[in-house]
């Protein structure tokens, strides 16, 4: 089975909002014996959609689509629909009154627009939403099973989640996983794939790899998605022989995820002082639930003065040195170990551009320090390509990396 | 002038990356007189990409393609364009060149693979990539400009702004702005969007609405969009005697930009102390260059300790009160003005969730302080819906808008 994700929205076209709901569909369709192959944003514009549904129709035999069932007169998508599949509008009571019960809860006068949402191709499913005032609806036309949902991210992922899944568990066939990631960091792309290609390990497997700021992943289609425990093993296990360390994780592994795992088996600390990446580290590290049983916290040392009065770099360092240093980073993470009584450190300290780099340090140097437990410190020096964000994304995450590699 | 926005990558429709090429390419295209009409993304495959391409050439005179022009086997978008348009692949020489010098300077062997991009559709134009190692290339097919990009978001978007943009200007035509937004906070959407009918001070013109956690905002399709100027003046004069101080910016204006401009205009600096967004303020701040002439660094106080220690909040106070507490926000901001002696303070302490709440204060309760130059700290309590993301980056964006507020 092969499925279409169609997105309604003149608001993504001109470039206003970022398309995410196509990534999560994409991501729960894995789920599924379907292979999702084409994504497509269409206007609010009825003649289009019915144009290129009518189309999708035949050569998919599964459509997702999303947005274009508000209440305002650019929405379009039912109208669309219907006229598609020849299927007329037809006003749903048991909606209706739902609708009005909503907007009696909120006390709230219910808009004439809104009695728009609960009109319906003939012979359609109604797939409530609980969330918001758009329900979605279901129907199958020819060999086609279309579903379309409401654009609000959270209302559109819990109606796929309670009425569509089971709905594709019953004719499509729910596996356990039909991909494995692989997550490296610490070898180049290309050094990956020629060194996985000449090991042989991954032979007669369909795989592909990613490069990301978060590392270059491998990612491999699975022979047996039903149950697939074993053959990951071994996938595993051979790729390790080859990668030892500079694999950090598999599929929902994140660095962040895996150094809060390993400090917390470990009941160990960790703190950070940041300089250019100013709170980013921080951030990441925070995104995990659970993350303030291991982070006590950082310091965002943004000014010279940050770092002599609140990490003990003495004014003589920077001024020898610089701020972007080895020196200044090793001086860093030593103050911020001793202000955090933390049993880890990192510091991070670069020009993330676009101003402010020298024939001597470029815009992308950064330098790292890494304060272990037994009281040594290692310190790393790398050069960075991209603009602002990446330069500072790459560099949190290497720092991530580098403390992994010492807890290990 | 009808525009197509093209994404190869298999990995995009297995919901592997988020797409985020199309938002700016979507956005960027909004300079020219162009509409874009599509957006679609594609599996690594010769002959589906072909088949899309076939259809598209016919019906839009615009498509720009990114993705799947790597070194590995399965970038394949040359081989598909080439074949679609029956234009042999050829090698590029003066590329070849580059490339290896290229490697050469990274002191890194070139692998075999890499060659397989210099090879170009004959009579393509190559666009030249300072980034990496995959330059793009555009040509003319019938009536259609097509330009092939590579999907590295950065490479992408310098090649865009540099070789791509210039090209558009002169067959398509620029035009100074064809919308223009308007920001607000502190105002919900429901009640921003009954006010501005109410008082008909858009009636005329084409708008919509949308609600982010960095705002609510308005865009409005400007009547001439050769010289708005002003058009955008009078828009502004209705709308900000409605909504005053609510509307904090236009267009490319971000609160991080704004407060920026507002600090460096009265050479005032600001500190911050963070619980629960645990650096996200600090980095939303400095993802603006130039932050450091008046951003001076924060303290992530995600323990009591680093609470107690680095930033004074009594333990009295936090035994009495907890930690997500008004007074906790309060003494929070004033031991951060203390310790970085900078004008301006923001604290945020909160609950983000997806653990941590009670009856009394829910997931989603934050608190903030705001420390001013003459010495006053205002405090604020605010209630969030969504997830642990949306709470943290809903907390980033209203503390800098309650800064906002007492910098005019």
């Amino acid at each position: 089975m092969r499925s279409a994700i169609v997105t309604i929205g003149t608001e993504i076209l001109h470039g206003f909002i970022l398309n995410t709901n196509s990534l999560y569909l994409a991501n729960r369709l894995q789920q599924f014996q379907i292979i999702n192959s084409l994504m497509v944003t269409l206007p609010d514009k009825v003649d289009e959609i019915s144009k290129a549904l009518a189309q999708l129709i035949r050569e998919y035999e599964l459509i997702v689509i999303t947005g274009g069932l508000g209440p305002t007169e650019d929405d379009c998508t039912a109208e669309a629909v219907s006229t598609t599949v020849a299927a007329p509008l037809e006003r749903n009571d048991n909606e209706a009154e739902k609708l009005q019960l909503k907007f009696q809860q909120k006390k709230y006068p219910i808009p004439k627009s809104n009695f728009k949402q609960v009109y319906f191709p003939k012979g359609a499913v109604v797939l409530d939403n609980p969330l918001g005032t758009a329900p979605g609806f279901y129907f199958q036309h020819e060999k086609c099973h279309i579903f379309c949902l409401p654009g609000v991210p959270s209302e559109m992922t819990q109606i796929f989640e309670a009425l569509v899944e089971p709905r594709l568990k019953s004719f499509a066939g729910r596996i356990s996983q039909k991909m494995h990631i692989v997550k490296t960091m610490g070898i180049s792309e290309a050094e990956l794939i020629d060194t996985v290609k000449r090991s042989k390990v991954l032979d007669g497997y369909e795989w592909g790899n990613m490069a990301k700021p978060e590392g270059v992943f491998l990612s491999i289609r699975l022979h047996n998605p039903q149950a697939p425990e074993s053959e990951i093993s071994s996938i595993n296990a051979g790729l390790e022989s080859i990668f030892g360390k500079m694999i950090y994780g598999y599929d929902n592994d994140t660095l962040p995820t895996v150094v809060q795992k390993l400090a917390l088996a470990s009941k160990l600390t960790l703190s950070c002082a940041e300089s250019c990446t100013a709170g980013y580290l921080g951030k990441v590290v925070t995104d995990v639930p659970g993350s303030s049983a291991y982070f006590t916290g950082g310091v965002i040392s943004y000014s010279n003065t940050a770092k002599t009065r609140l990490l003990q770099v003495s004014p003589e360092l920077l001024k020898t040195y610089g701020a972007v240093s080895i020196e200044c980073a090793e001086a860093m993470v030593q103050g911020c170990k001793t202000l955090f009584k933390s049993d880890y450190a990192i510091s991070i300290t670069g020009i993330a551009g676009p101003d402010g780099g020298t024939a001597e340090k470029p815009v992308g140097t950064v330098c790292f320090g890494i304060a272990i437990p037994e009281g040594r410190v290692l310190t790393f020096k790398r050069l960075f390509f991209g603009n602002r964000d990446d330069i500072r994304k790459k560099s949190v995450f290497h720092a991530l990396n580098y403390l992994r590699l010492f807890m290990t």
